[in-house]
């Protein structure tokens, strides 16, 4: 008699800049694989070799370099990549691959901030993507928290994170309204608590998914 | 009285490797500077600074670190950042547009040569890019002789040369069904010929299309 293969789970998390979901995406990781669940940790933009030079074009240099039409574009580019490479060998070999971001940030991102290119998302998800998560795990939080965590880190991928208080009160209202949108795969949690609490919030809901 | 602007012209050259259209595209571009034309010469991929480096992106490094449905997304972003930044502003302006490759080339080698993925880059450039060349002038050449020619040049650009004479054979007969199906815009030039019995030909039949 053979164990059955672990059955293969794929697990996101989005939120706005400084909503605490990469320390999340590291914990929960951290915590799956202590209970010995093989477990990927990537991150979008980015998470294959392609996928991350792609994401150093877009997110390095002037930020009018490209238009929203052509950085859409490469990130649906740098999103197949990043599937085909990493994401589907591991969910066909019974892994838990924890993303930081996918899909719903670009929905977000280029529907909302940059004009609205939501249609167009949608329609290439639809022909070069078409893979959801399983579950998608959205740490909710006060902008205004938010935005003094991401401000306390050094980085030089500023863009996302300098559009002020009220682009980011807009953001935490679409990734809301996506969570309504595909509510069967998302779960709200409340990222204004401490960490440790936030984390056993995370864990409990992700177990409930592998069960 | 003000003289009226001269009349912007989109014209694309294409053909397989070796047929000689990079000389004809520079020789046609010398013949109606002569003539006072304002022309822009101009290349895919690349022809932008974006799209240049999209272009190192895909065609340099290992053939397979790409899947065609990720090179398709880089080739259209690269594209679309070419016609904003290049293309349309030139034409604007009232000048004539000479570029090597253009959205055929993509029709043909990804909808032929990678798997059929022709319906993919139709709705990729219908959603995209939109803008067709007013004139293409295929330079059509027997594959044998343009292979020998294509391996007489040296470049790290291998890849579109390196297919073998029964593929270049396939592209050839690729190009001339592009050329049926949107004949109101394709000229199909014999380019078997002598450079300048070719490029007097050329040059005629661009004329009639700024006349």
């Amino acid at each position: 008699m053979t164990t059955p293969p672990a059955k293969g789970l794929f697990l996101t998390f989005e939120g706005i800049d400084g909503s605490g979901k990469s320390t999340q995406c590291r914990m929960l990781a951290e915590a799956l694989q202590a209970q010995g669940r093989d477990v990927v940790l990537t991150r979008e933009p980015g998470g294959s070799r392609g996928a991350e030079e792609i994401r150093s074009l877009v997110l390095e240099g002037d930020p009018d370099r490209w238009s929203a039409e052509t950085e859409l574009l490469l990130f649906t580019a740098a999103r197949r990549d990043h599937l085909e490479r990493t994401i589907e060998p591991a969910l066909a070999a019974g892994k838990v691959v924890i993303c930081d971001r996918f899909a719903d940030s670009t929905r977000m991102y280029q529907g909302l901030s940059r004009g609205n290119l939501r249609a167009k998302v949608d329609k290439l998800h639809e022909m070069m993507i078409t893979r959801e998560p399983d579950l998608t795990l959205l740490i909710d939080m006060d902008p205004e928290v938010g935005l003094s965590r991401a401000k306390g880190r050094q980085t030089t991928e500023e863009r996302f994170e300098d559009f002020g208080i009220e682009l980011q009160q807009k953001m935490r209202a679409g990734f809301l309204a996506l969570a309504q949108e595909f509510a069967p795969r998302f779960r709200v949690i409340d990222g204004n608590r401490p960490v440790d609490t936030v984390a056993a919030d995370v864990l409990t809901t992700a177990q409930a998914a592998l069960s």
